[in-house]
């Protein structure tokens, strides 16, 4: 790929494309993640490829559940880890919660693939300086996020085969579970066995996003980049959360791309 | 990939998708073709995975200039020849217009192993029962179609390197051009060159949208398929076309789909 200069306007949305064309060629995605990546593009292009304020609240209402629950956990799929994968062993870092590698077309390879990506990046997290605002022991907290997966043990119930594995430790015992980019199916059956499920997904149509208890129709590097600033601050619950209400919104902002013809 | 029940309502779009998954695996198609191919998905799942009545305006309107010009051409990249291959050779016959493989990333390899696919689709099509409407000799009009691609001989204007090549019996003499799924530096280059360029393309804010002089916002082999009746009826032109209306029409007919939420 030629370099992209830093002035060109989608600059951040073609690098996130390379960054998901080379690790699928290194084995690290499905088949199908590049096809689910270009949806997700589609979408983020209609948003403007920027967090509206809707996905704003849903993060702070996210980080206020996480907070206030028992058992977080941040299930990731290959497609999250390649594309915010220090971000997301951020949030785990200041919330304490382990992170569980799990995908819905599991093998062997590609979960030891994104478990051994995911310790190398805890490595280089664990060695910044630590966020604005965060008290505590930086490099120990993050050397302390637990990487979960290789060892499924649980199942997910209501689901069949191995889109049901889970690991005990991480989304069989959570009260509470951060899935971004999760399939449907997956997501009702999350919801169902009784989790808060929060999802982080462009298409505020799909299953998931009509599904969870909290739904973040933002690029999920976007994403969790505020759900760091909002779990550093310890944001409040937002009052009255209507999941709904934020899809219907996120449509509505997409439509007003119409201005840009 | 488990069969898909007939009365699966997405049934059409995962066994277009399979197809695009299938011919990456053949080495057929560029490694961001599935990431186009997903963008497409998701603009189709907004504009509810039908033609809508612009998008039949406009296919039409398409038709009448074709039908009306010189020397058409219909240029194809892997994502049309695997979508819509059979379907593009059915319309290349009834206006007698050669097809042109032509891929902004161009390798030998590729450009020769589509056009071996459309040979052999070219000899399945010959041998069907010539399309209602059509009078003449199906079988001779379908292998008269000319297959192009593997000898560039000619440069667009306005273009560097590869993604400039074409030939000079396709688009180099062409005056009206069909070009489903273009990229945006192309478009507009061959616009700027004189041309009636026509775009299939489901992102009606593409820069391909916005610079055709005719843009469908369809799904390409749903287009095909319409472009076929209207090239055997002889469509007449729409009157007073206006092509950003049209791109108008298609976002708000997205937006339309906060209904389903």
């Amino acid at each position: 790929m030629e370099p992209i200069p830093d002035s060109h306007p989608r600059k951040a949305s073609l690098l996130a494309r390379k960054k998901i064309v080379d690790a699928s060629e290194a084995g690290l995605l499905a088949p199908s993640a590049m096809i689910a990546h270009g949806r997700g593009e589609a979408f983020d292009y209609l948003l403007g490829e920027r967090t509206t304020d809707r996905a704003r609240l849903a993060i702070r209402e996210s980080a206020a559940r996480m907070i206030g629950s028992n058992s977080p956990v941040i299930s990731v799929n290959g497609n999250t880890v390649v594309l915010a994968g220090k971000r997301v062993i951020r949030v785990a870092a200041v919330l304490s919660c382990p992170i569980e590698v799990n995908l819905y077309y599991r093998t062997p390879e590609r979960v030891s693939g994104l478990l051994s990506l995911l310790d190398e990046l805890r490595r280089e997290v664990s060695m910044e300086n630590p966020p604005l605002g965060f008290n505590g022991h930086w490099k120990k907290s993050v050397e302390s996020v637990l990487l979960l997966g290789d060892k499924a043990d649980f199942n997910i119930e209501g689901l069949d085969g191995p889109r049901a594995l889970c690991t005990k430790e991480g989304i069989g015992k959570s009260d509470s579970i951060l899935v971004p980019l999760e399939d449907g199916d997956r997501c009702e059956a999350l919801v169902l066995s009784g989790k808060e499920v929060i999802v982080i997904d462009l298409n505020p149509l799909s299953r998931s996003s009509i599904n969870a208890s909290v739904s973040i129709v933002d690029e999920v590097s976007r994403a969790f980049k505020i759900l760091l600033e909002e779990v550093l601050t310890g944001a409040s619950e937002v009052p009255d959360w209507d999941n709904k209400e934020g899809l219907r919104e996120a449509i509505t902002c997409m439509a007003e791309s119409v201005g840009r013809i």
